[in-house]
């Protein structure tokens, strides 16, 4: 086989997130081989972030068992507004990185071709590319972590949009006028679906009061809190927990039904950490709801589910990109 | 020139509406040459209604100073789901219409091809290739009538989605338990910035005592109001009216900035009844809010602007779509 020749075969996608960097190296044919995972550490500013995800290229190659002269080249999904052609992340809260050329910088680390794209824009692709096996032409990913946000796949291909900025389903608003947003506005999904708007919640009922067997299980602050832990609680039978994490799942259900009315995509796939955690628990929910907020034929044999890809997604699209370019 | 050589060159396009049929004669380069309006009286029945939209069209060949042999084919944007292959309308509430086979039953009528889009997404289309001198790449249309749609276009062309149920804007969800709309949900953009949504909050705060000059020029029950005559009492310094008004025009710019959060649209044109009547009161409104909600980079560089086609949207973009199918 080819990736045995000698021949640099081999790709690496990286998932550069506001807490860890996730690399993996993919086959030719996109078979995850071997991952390495670092913090990220944005405090220490841009430059050694970037030294930081080249480490984490080398630790993936190695664990595994190939050299980095088997490395074709490698697709990064960054967290923030991208300029896919120059390879620039143009504005990334998380890191707090603005205008800075991560492809020329890495590729001055790496030596080989480095490929840039939305973190959410690659999860879709790596969706679409390695997970789906009807390639459907038009499809939706929702990425449910800390924050909310979507890759949407058009005619087969990754649609970006005029400016590269389309994809924010996390700010589509909601409820005017509703809770606070991170971005500064009011009533976006992610304010009343995300993970953050899930653990304040909770925050608040705790701090009113309310019990939940989740102050057993991490003490009154809740301190070091996760999507597991939600989990554990519902299987717990916790009342309060089921109340906001059904709540959540009811708002994303609404965002789902309008966006099939919007788009009318032919499969909406939900991924993101909180629903790696909680799909069993709020997928139905969530169909039953779009259903009920659809028109007549927006969700006619539209498929939503719960991609499997988890953690890799971004990381797996981020090869996918590095393979289409590379072409 | 070809089309005076009496070949058959000319196209016609037709809006169907619930209440009135247009139908609007075109040279081959999209020209306008003469347009025959007609009552829809859908009480009557969808083979009634089909024999009046044939007497549309040769009225409007007729008006044209034409023959109906030089009429090369019919596109007709219809208000509702419509299957674009087969040319049927599935389902058109306003019509109360379900499966019937508009392209076969006018075809029978008229002797001459017949193709079928959704209204707005017929309109989408004519704004896109008459009207707009850029040919943006990715375009919505927005059209605020008695209620709301959309058309997108995607790479430079009509995009329907996996059954061709795309463009629903008018039901995008912005206030979750807010106003209840005809669809039945609530909080859906139409319930909220429509014309039905205007004129049902100025006949509410007429029956609670609010004053407004609308009662001195309709009468105490706003009996036949249109969107002109709000024109009319905004210029006459109506303070209830100017309040509603921007009401609706802010739900439309957090709906605009949300969709540009979504799409990232290289151009976004508002159209239909209500915004050729309010363009000028309103559309600063919009813009102002639509980038209040935009994320960073979202809608730089994007044009929000006003159609100039008004009411004739639909019909060019029939005559568009016959064009396109027949070459």
């Amino acid at each position: 086989m080819a990736e045995n020749s000698g021949k640099p075969n081999y790709l690496v996608g990286v998932d550069l997130g506001g807490t860890k960097i996730r690399a993996t190296v993919f086959s030719a044919s996109l078979e995850a081989r071997g991952t390495a995972k670092l913090s990220t550490k944005p405090q220490r500013g841009a430059e050694a972030v970037i030294e930081r995800v080249a480490r984490a290229v080398r630790e993936a190659v190695d664990e595994a068992d190939l050299t980095f002269k088997q490395v074709r080249g490698v697709g990064i999904g960054a967290p923030g507004t991208v300029d896919g052609k120059t390879g620039e992340v143009i504005f990334a809260p998380n890191l707090d990185w603005h205008d800075v050329p991560l492809k020329q910088l890495l590729e001055k680390h790496l030596d080989v071709p480095v490929f840039v794209e939305n973190d959410c824009n690659a999860a879709a692709l790596g969706v679409h590319v390695v997970e789906l096996k009807s390639k459907p032409r038009n499809m939706l990913g929702i990425f449910v972590g800390t924050g909310i946000g979507g890759g949407l796949i058009v005619n087969g291909e990754l649609y970006g949009g005029f400016g590269h900025a389309a994809g924010e389903i996390g700010h589509m608003v909601i409820d005017v006028g509703g809770p606070k947003c991170g971005c500064g506005r009011k009533g976006c999904l992610e304010a009343l679906a995300g993970r953050g708007a899930i653990f304040r919640q909770i925050l608040e009922a705790v701090q009113e009061g309310q019990k939940t067997v989740l102050t057993e299980m991490l003490g009154p602050d809740l301190k070091d809190m996760r999507s597991g832990d939600l989990r554990k609680a519902l299987r717990r039978g916790d009342k309060l927990v089921e109340k906001i994490v059904e709540d959540a799942a009811f708002h994303l259900g609404v965002a789902v039904g309008s966006l099939a009315n919007i788009l009318n995509p032919e499969v909406i796939v939900l991924g993101g950490g909180v629903m790696e955690a909680l799909a069993d628990e709020m997928l139905s929910v969530i169909v039953e709801t779009a259903k009920d907020y659809a028109m007549p034929g927006a969700m006619n044999d539209v498929e939503v589910i719960a991609s499997a890809l988890g953690d890799e997604a971004a990381a797996t699209g981020g090869a996918v990109l590095a393979r289409q370019l590379l072409k």
